[in-house]
């Protein structure tokens, strides 16, 4: 017989997450520049009175991969202070420390079981199609170029779903649950830095989840992931040398060309017999003027295997394709580190017990084994972390239908996706809380 | 004997030309936004006491290429009115109506001499370099990304500079005297604009005059160029279609990708046979995020030929190029127009004129007859719109040391060419509207 | 207990199949001229006996892909018809007729048994180096840029000692046994002649194998393979107009320049998420003379994808890419289908059987179920055609060390390999058409 | 009065350098194995009593550019040795010695006057087209890809023409008339290895002169000739790492796609300020087989400049675009000197008394002073040898009517031009030699 939340009014608290994904959705933020979203779930937080650590605390300031330049930071701060008041928090956060770590200890002495939900929006400009639910609505993203296109307004509020319906239960976890709402997923940026701050310390269950993929069906849950592609990320910035380019193109050292064969190069480098491997070239600016031979280009770009070594085939070539390109034409050449994510395999064991759990939730059709995950996704780090330890980790897909490709401007999912995932996590966090386990 | 301009402090004039030079240096303005300059100008004339024009009516809307997009313009106009108030004049000039046209009235009937001096800056920054002598002294550039690279401070000095002379010697002048502050002449937009207003009508003589290029001797001046090359400017975007690059690349049409194989491909237009040709692709900027692939690049570019037809030989040859790299990716492709300019051909009579007077000018130890301009400049529509309702034009080079190239970021001139040119350029006014001219 | 094939002696046999072997070796012949390996192959036959059909009534005219050029199959065939005589046999295969297929009528009724060998080398020359085995042992290719480097030298010498094992028992065969010798599978271009002339009608079970691939463990078999790489191979002809790269390059239409725009932008044709695809440009040969603007250029390439979509979308974009460069040169261009081959799924029943039969053969030491195959074989279209009819089908791989990879220079196999797999096959067989399966 | 050749039957001559000029089209001949031409030319000599010098005497073994493979010189060999037997001419030339120098000693003493006529043929298919002059008198090429498509078979014609005419007149020739006729100019291959021979020395007088090129009209002549580019020829060699392009792409270092790399890159390097630049690749070979990662590419090119600097500009990039290109593949790389030529400048004097000799020609109806030649020309080696030593030099054009660019499949020209450009050579080197200047 299914399991039913019997203590929660579930019509009232969809109705409420999904208000609070709209609200999210509306006013999406970048890695590293989640002030506004963190204030909101600290906000929610403490409305519900659990213990939170955010901050500098849960950073670890050296592998804070990716940050944004300072003037963007600053200016992503001040206009989030103006908006919401709540110096006493954002000030805390100030310089890129956002996300939170909740914990809610349970009636009873027990394992520590985490779960993480990321929260950072994309760097994509939301359509403004009268046919795309978000404007129908009228909650589509005020901010230009930025947009939760894969779905971390749902995780947040999922998050905060199965929180909600943990608390109901308190009386019966034995053991300790830690949320952690995570920043700058979106270029592999941010879970190295909440996992070297020691926040996952004492982890013995760890599990993560994503919504959509090509999971694209209500009520269908993968309860474990393979297929993790491991991945760089690094800025490339070619310097040349300015001239005109009616007077003395002859004189000029021409950093777009230099980054324009880059890229067809980069593009072209082999594909590799051993599997899967990826990648882009998601950003280029060059040049000043017209009329100016370019002086510098700068581009961002990553690299994806299904193995270390294919990452590392991928990475190197690309640096080589880079370097090489930069001296066709006399340039100087940078590389910069900006993050990255290795591959991980779930645990059997966890995995077993997570799709006993999910077996009892009311609204699960189909429950997958080994999603093909085909993706990067920065998780990795805290599973590694946690399995290094001793503990256990998987990743978890919640499907459901989505309108377009995760990353597009007219991304769009089932919000019924959000109360069915909050009981799954729920759920699964209860079962591995019960009293059999924690003797 | 030399001419000595013995009714005017040369020494004092100097300084305050270098002064004005400076300030407009330290105050860099792109095309269309010359704002504050154009108010620094109009100010100078005002106690001068030279009537002036400016506004709407020396513009002709439709043929204002290449204007800055609106949210730019107005940031330009508010930080401007903010600096200087002076609503009174800036309301006028609102929405890129910048530039303006002094007329000094002789004493006498005569004919109508124009001379032109072009006012707008460089999209280049400037270094912070101490050996570079406005950093030394001082007056670098406030403005990020922009900088008198092209020497245009110096124009506008010496404009102001000529006037002071002419208006000493007033009483000698047969005729009358239209000074030509134009906007706009870095990606040739301005001078279509000014001359399809009608600024130009009845104008008998009109010549222009760059400091520098390639003649880097104090002393030494062109009375003609040749070898002007016909120019046209255009943007190119490229629309293709985002998709993430680690979960489904197939279905992203690359913008970027697309982008690149034009620019390698624009750069490998055929060398033409019959002269000198360019291209430039000045700037591009692709793409939103690292891990999407990119459905946006935009370029701007340009094409120069020594003759027309070889501009458009480079012209249509780089439109077929965007054209089909757009289809290699499945990209839509636009292109939009942005300014151009042709070929000219300086005046003999008009030539000789110039070099007689130019003998006369303390200073000025070599005169050269037919300078190779080797590069493009809006004059040229200028020049064709007189000379086809019967005037005669030129354009002078006057010599002086330079730094680094044009359009560089060390670039800076030997400051003792103001008031020589200032000189030259009064002298020449003189002569054409002496009295034995006039007769 | 493992079987012995105690009526025939086995180190003779291996002798002269290694023999056999080197001298194929020594005489490579590229797809569709396999003049000479047909002939040494029928004259094997012709001594044992074995009823043989060859020419065209084994093939079908229409589906003949990729042949090569008149010239080259002519002077191939006058060169063959001097160094063997044999006009007898030789004047039935003119024309790219190479191949043949033998048929042993067991002694009893049953089913029919086919297995295929291919007989063609590569176009790849052969290294001189001193430490390659083929060197040092004498055998090395005598034809310039030809090269057994595939290892079919070896399956033409299994098939004709599975020939001599299975004749040693044909009282014990019920049904009968075709051997079919394939011309032209580099470029996956003989099979479908040789299955759309009806040589395989009638099959119930048909097998193919390979030797080496990444099962490089001698005694170590595949009883079957997945992955096979859907292909398709065409050549592209871009013709562009000559001009003198000096007097006046703007009137050439450049063909290597649009060629080598297509090389870069194939090899960056974006990954498939949906599993591996590759591409390749094998060759290109463009231009005539030093200082002519090239007015030709011919490339050969191919496409390949784990599913037939993949390897689709590859060609499609592939023929895009082509078509694009072409224009963007004013070039015309030209695409001709070159040969093909699909996916192909080997059968459980029939790969349940080879598992058994390879348990009882003397040498094997481990057997895999599913070896990732990985690549292209056209005798997928072999296996497609039989299971059509209702026949089962799979494709084998015979393990053994290499000195390098397939389709190199330095490639070489260890011969022990021949006489195992030759064992293997005709175990196999016997055990398909043994007593109990007869009934 | 114009002056005319009275003691020849021009009608007559006409017809048989006519008949000349198209058996060597005929039979047209790539630079270094012109063995067939040189026979024809010896007989031709032989015949009208005139000592000739070739073979290794009239060469310089280290400074013979760019020579073809030794197989191809062997065949073209034999070829000819088959042809026309003349073993006693042929094996002083083996080798690629071809090309010889005539002397004709005046009747008087006086000045040593050159000239030089060069004999190569183009790597260009001809037409076939029935519209085709050469086509439609039966006279066009029987070497597949190779063809006079520069009129270099003209040339040889008029050298033997103007000798005609001088011997008619030799009683009046003070001093020696030296007539070289030069192999392997396409490429500026040839002039090198005659010049350095020392065949030259002692001239005081030398022109050259080419039909056709820009000056279409016939009766037009120029007396002088500037713009000539300085040129490089060389050949790289890109070495990469052949593999099975499904099995393991990524272990190929792809020589094709460095190739193709390059390709574009070469095309993009620079306009030069300076004046005109070319660049061309005119042949690309690159890959063995349609699935094998190419592992070797092969390509001819060449620089251009109007100045020694421009080309060595052009050159110097084009290496290292070349080097980088490799790089970014991992592929060795190679470059290859095959040939060069420098500018020169015409000697006035000489101009003027080609000038006056013209105006005495009859049917020369313009002459031009200061033709732009806007090509390499390896004559300009022998201008600058000349020069050295005190000599004068001067390179002229032959103005007719063509029918395609120069190098093109389908050029063909007025061979009216043969019997002018004859007497004008004839009439030139009179006048160089009258009495009044022997004194």
């Amino acid at each position: 017989m299914k399991f039913v939340f019997d203590r929660v009014n579930l019509k009232a608290l969809t109705k409420e997450l999904v208000a609070l994904r709209r609200d999210l959705h509306r006013y999406p933020e970048s890695g590293w520049t989640e002030y506004r979203t963190t204030v909101r779930l600290l906000e929610e937080l403490e409305t519900l009175g659990v213990p939170v650590r955010f901050g500098e605390e849960i950073h670890h300031r050296v592998t804070m991969y990716g940050l944004p330049d300072e003037k963007y930071d600053r200016d992503c701060y001040q206009r989030v202070l103006q908006e919401c008041g709540r110096e006493d928090l954002l000030s805390k956060m100030k310089g890129g420390f956002t996300g939170c770590v909740a914990e809610i200890e349970g009636a009873h002495p027990g394992p520590v079981v985490a779960f993480r939900m990321d929260i950072d929006c994309n760097d994509v400009g939301e359509t403004q199609d009268v046919g795309h639910f978000p404007v129908r609505e009228g909650f589509q993203s005020l901010h230009p170029n930025l947009m939760h296109a894969c779905g971390h307004d749902g995780h947040a509020a999922i998050g905060i779903g199965a929180i909600r319906l943990l608390l109901a239960y308190r009386d019966q976890i034995h053991g300790t649950v830690r949320i952690i709402f995570q920043p700058a997923e979106e270029g592999l940026r941010g879970a190295a830095s909440i996992t070297n701050s020691g926040a996952l310390d004492g982890v013995d269950w760890i599990f993560g989840g994503h919504i959509g993929l090509k999971l694209n069906e209500l009520g269908a849950v993968a309860a474990s992931s393979r297929g993790f592609l491991a991945s760089t990320k690094f800025d490339v910035t070619f310097k040349g040398r300015a001239a005109h380019a009616g007077a003395s193109p002859e004189m000029g050292h021409n950093a777009l060309a230099a980054a324009s064969t880059a890229v067809l190069n980069l593009l072209a480098i082999p594909r590799h017999s051993g599997g899967s491997s990826r990648i882009n070239i998601g950003t280029l600016h060059g040049g000043t003027g017209r009329n100016v031979i370019p002086e510098e280009a700068v581009m961002t770009l990553e690299t994806r295997g299904l193995t270390t070594e294919i990452n590392e085939y991928m990475s190197a070539a690309a640096e080589r394709v880079c370097k090489s390109a930069a001296a066709m034409y006399e340039c100087g050449y940078e590389s910069r580190f900006m993050g990255a994510a290795g591959c991980a395999v779930c645990d059997p064991e966890l995995v077993g017990r997570v799709i006993r759990s999910l077996k009892t939730v009311e609204g699960i059709s189909r429950i997958e084994e080994d999603f093909d995950f085909a993706g990067g996704e920065d998780f990795t780090t805290m599973m590694s972390r946690v399995q290094s330890k001793g503990g256990k980790a998987t990743e978890m897909v919640f499907g459901c239908p989505i309108k377009a490709p995760h990353h597009n401007g007219f991304f769009d999912f089932d919000e019924q996706v959000i109360p069915l995932a909050a009981q799954a996590v729920a759920k699964i966090v209860l079962d591995l809380c019960s009293e059999s386990d924690a003797k």
